[in-house]
């Protein structure tokens, strides 16, 4: 007799607060029995640190070694981790893949999805992503109405980031690091500087909101953002 | 001797599937003694309607009817709201707002925010967004690595939304109804009409998932969405 594959979970841990986890993440991480959850180099395991209060002795748990420099292609790490991940779904054990944020916005989650859910049953379950817990903990609504907004990441070229700024009503400029100088420079020359808000480590412990024309550029993170909240507020 | 205010929670509910309550929302929704939401005119709430089965019975409820139609102004309705909501406040009873989605991304909470949060202790929580939702539910991973994503309601007219898709990687256009016909005019003549997945009632009992190309005009609801995922995909 066959073995039945066990199912696959994209699972959206959100921006950091084990509270903003969904009840549906919850009850899927009590039940499967194996997690997977990327790590640096350094060992460090943001996603699993998010749950680590959730999480039984009992479960079995797949480390995925992810290199974060930007320079070395990750696809080779991917590949190993989806097949450790493989190996467990064959034997008819369901899989979690711990996902900060939302597992389709950005998220490493896509690499492993990508490779396996043409193989495995897969769902994805969305979580509540940093750009919009950013917003509500720096207490400024986001859009209104017919806004249009726009997501990008600091590492584009400034002229990319410059023509995207330019038509956007609000927008969120997430993974700023060692990019902050650069997107500065653009908001300034827009004229969007004084309507910038700067953000790290959303809902987190050790959460900062800096005004952004006091921060110094060797302190920003790449765990940070700059959120341009919407002018169309006469309501 | 003074008696000190209630606080003010908007509440993110998520897209639907009452699930997709985060364990905070959930929360603060066992703990309040008086709920707000909006109702349509023909009585319905939907917001409501999520989360019917975490309401107990003693909770006070505050219905605050909005004109759906966008040619009333829907001012005077949120200032009768907000006024009620202030009385509760007031009294000193936490009174928690339940919004759809996320409360800072075009939701209605952001209008009674707007009357309350300076005079009150206010604290938004995020929700799962309907965009982030409707990814998840379609399959689809929406943005890679340095894409930018657009959000825009298809209320907007055909050239801002002609101008605004030609540049976006990944785009997700919200409200769609009796707009579908001028966003699919303006989907094929970018060429992105192939790319464009569209969704109804993302993660409700009714959802729907139609190939967009057999969809016909009558029958799209206000709560569709078109999401456009990244090309992005060599991963």
């Amino acid at each position: 007799m066959t073995q039945p594959s066990g199912r696959l979970y994209g699972l959206g841990i959100g921006p950091g607060d084990p509270e903003l986890l969904t009840l549906k993440a919850y009850r899927i991480l009590q039940a499967v029995p194996v997690i997977a959850y990327p790590t640096l180099e350094s060992g460090k395991a943001l996603a699993r640190a998010i749950v680590a209060d959730y999480i039984s002795a009992d479960k079995i748990e797949i480390p995925m070694p992810l290199p974060f420099s930007v320079e070395r292609s990750s696809q080779p790490y991917y590949d190993i981790g989806a097949e450790k991940i493989a190996q467990y779904l064959s034997a008819g054990k369901d899989v979690a893949v711990l996902c900060e944020g939302d597992p389709f916005l950005y998220g490493s989650f896509m690499y492993i999805f990508n490779r396996l859910s043409q193989k495995f049953s897969t769902e994805v379950v969305p979580g509540i992503s940093s750009t919009m817990a950013s917003a509500c903990a720096l207490g400024v609504p986001l859009t209104y109405r017919n806004d249009v907004l726009s997501i990008m990441p600091a590492t584009l070229p400034a002229d990319i980031l410059t023509s995207r700024l330019g038509v956007a009503d609000a927008a969120v400029i997430i993974k700023l690091g060692r990019h902050f100088a650069k997107v500065r420079d653009v908001l300034i020359e827009l004229g969007l500087f004084d309507r910038a808000l700067y953000i790290e480590r959303a809902t987190l412990p050790n959460q900062r909101i800096i005004p952004i024309n006091q921060l110094q550029d060797p302190e920003v993170t790449y765990w940070s953002l700059i959120l341009i909240p919407s002018q169309w507020n006469r309501c």
